[in-house]
């Protein structure tokens, strides 16, 4: 059996998705921009999927949002649009981030720094989590920007985003959230969120990969990151591609829905808790941050003694694909960022497995999922020195 | 009949291009950084598509190939790399271009401009070519980087790039070229031509849109524009899309085998000169450029009397997709702006219409297209008051 319990690197394309793509590849393949009817052929679609993400995320009408080629671009577009317009040519210096935002984030940020740019990155609490307080406390007179995850996704974790962004509309302060593993998993309300701009990767949520969006709210001006044509109101420079635009709309609307969002919350949530229920069960096992407040989707556990890559080749050998934290990181093997920055000492930091399940998977799969992660627990248990030899009273504690 | 004449502004995928690329969304669907056999699963055709894309352009192993969103991103890569590493962080302060590039050099070189750098658009001559020559008199010592388009997005004309290349060389001036129109329709070795970057669209040669690439020269270094994980080397942060660089892969060997480039360079040649050719056999009509030194596929014709925009509607209203111009620049109705380079007359200017054939072009569609275009331009004159009333020294001359 094949089991992909790595929702959160990336997602099957929804084959209802796939299907509303198919006819722009070698069908409706005119240019949008051009006026003859192989470009115009384009454009209804194209507008359906404007609506629906703009539905999906609540956007009002007068909103934008932007099409881009993943939420890298996206977090790049406003952290590096931001830097040119409010620190290059503007008189602000600082921008505020935290610990554990996503490497797109937190390498724009060091790149910022290299360019002269003061970036604070806060920490989070033992919940994983960062607290509004803190924000408010960094914000300066001239910071230009806060930037903060919607959903960690390592973790799962849900930050506090209403309130930071009330914290950042009273102190006139530009907010960027990371949504990128917050949306098809709970409500994404760009309204209520008082956000000024979010990122989103389709392929997250059910979408193909390589599209990607900003919103930006209503009246905030930023220099493009592509510069080119006149695609996207001169936002967004580049041919727009169509069949991953439609694709991406249809996967907000299936993914965003009433219906949608409680079945993740209910179904979805009920096949993460037994897995995890399961892995706790294990002696000195424990969840990463703790179970409050998460993506009903995503769990990140902490298995003393056995070393995450182990863990994954055993679980990859019997066909179950799980990760040790970002795919983004993967190619380095350093500790896991988060579990560094929850302050686990430097053997745990190794330990983390983190499974992110999606709408797709089923009770038959999760039933697999246990009895092999539990019988590659035991084996690579009775292989770790580390494990066998250690004081109990160091094996107990986190 | 329905005839698409436009392959300047985009392509149809070649149904075979798009079956390469179907796996990757609902079946092969793992993110490629992953450790697991979701993600290894992408590895061998992706290293497939690279080889492709590497012998299509000539370019040394040791050479890099990043995958980008479009041709519009690599541009912007390569001229704010610069930017931010010879201007900003070094001596440099000089960048030059031509006046007829595609917008997304010139809007980039617009935006450095805003940010203090010296930019010298240098204009083409009576044929629409920029001299190599003239490129030697502008270099300066503070000269960061060149860039010239390989052929003309509009008329077709091919630039000198091998001649520009050796310029800059001697000069120890970086040298990028806009091959986007190029790629698939003249033979690119980069090479030959010693260009240290180049930038290229997938859906110009027969690939998806939304995937393009830039060609680094090894040794060169260039701060990203994409900062994030560690995909490319660090050089493109970002998911890869696996089905698009698939896609774009074979696209590029399809495109540049010798025997595609001999189809293109004799048949497709043959139906471009057979259609410009009836055209031209209307009194006052004139090839933009001359027809020398183009690309087998392009024509950009001005049509004495007849607005642009009203024979495109004409040709749309029969099934014949054409365009004035580029369609990136369409969404404005200001003249054509390579025309206007080329000197052209106000009223000239609006006047040019642009076909663009490719390999999917039948003789039987060429022959309808022919009769259709004489039908329109003959109808269009009969209404045309300026052409009715202007005096014959004014028609016969361009």
């Amino acid at each position: 059996m094949e089991v992909y319990l790595d929702n959160n690197a990336t997602t099957m394309v929804d084959p209802k998705v796939f299907e509303q793509m198919k006819p722009f590849f070698c069908e409706t393949y005119g240019n949008p921009n051009s006026l003859h009817r192989f470009g115009a052929g384009t454009h209804p679609k194209m507008m359906e999927a404007l609506d629906y993400l703009y539905s999906g995320i609540n956007a009002d009408d007068e909103d934008d949002i932007i099409i881009t080629s993943n939420a890298t671009e996206s977090i790049n577009t406003v952290i590096k649009g931001v830097w040119v317009d409010e620190i290059l040519n503007g008189n602000k210096n600082h921008i505020i981030t935290s610990e554990v935002e996503h490497p797109a984030v937190t390498a724009a940020c060091k790149f910022l720094e290299s360019q002269g740019v003061s970036v604070t990155y806060l920490p989070v609490n033992e919940a994983g989590v960062l607290e509004a307080q803190t924000v408010k406390q960094f914000i300066k007179e001239d910071t230009a920007l806060v930037s903060i995850m919607w959903a960690n996704n390592e973790t799962g974790k849900l930050f506090p985003i209403e309130e930071i962004g009330q914290i950042c509309k009273e102190a006139g302060v530009l907010f960027h959230s990371d949504a990128t593993q917050a949306i098809g998993k709970v409500e994404v309300d760009v309204q209520k969120a008082n956000v000024d701009f979010i990122s989103f990767s389709a392929h997250k949520f059910h979408g193909p990969k390589g599209v990607g969006g900003t919103y930006m709210r209503n009246g905030v001006k930023l220099t493009p990151l592509l510069h080119g044509g006149e695609q996207m109101g001169g936002k967004r420079a580049g041919t727009v591609d169509v069949a991953s635009m439609v694709g991406m709309g249809y996967a907000m609307h299936l993914a965003t829905t009433p219906m949608a969002l409680a079945y993740e919350d209910n179904h979805v949530r009920k096949l993460r808790d037994k897995l995890e229920d399961a892995i706790l069960e294990l002696p000195e096992t424990v969840v990463i941050g703790g179970k409050e407040n998460r993506t009903p989707n995503t769990t990140l556990i902490s298995i003393r003694g056995v070393e995450g890559e182990s863990m994954l080749w055993d679980l990859n050998q019997k066909g179950i694909g799980a990760s040790t934290g970002s795919a983004c990181a993967s190619e380095d093997l350093e500790a896991n960022p988060v579990m560094n920055a929850f302050g686990s000492d430097s053997e745990l930091a190794h330990t983390g497995v983190r499974f992110s399940l999606s709408r797709f998977n089923t009770e038959e799969q999760i039933d697999y999922a246990i009895e092999v992660i539990v019988n590659a627990v035991k084996r690579l248990r009775n292989l770790s020195s580390s494990y066998a030899y250690a004081p109990e009273t160091h094996k107990s504690g986190l």
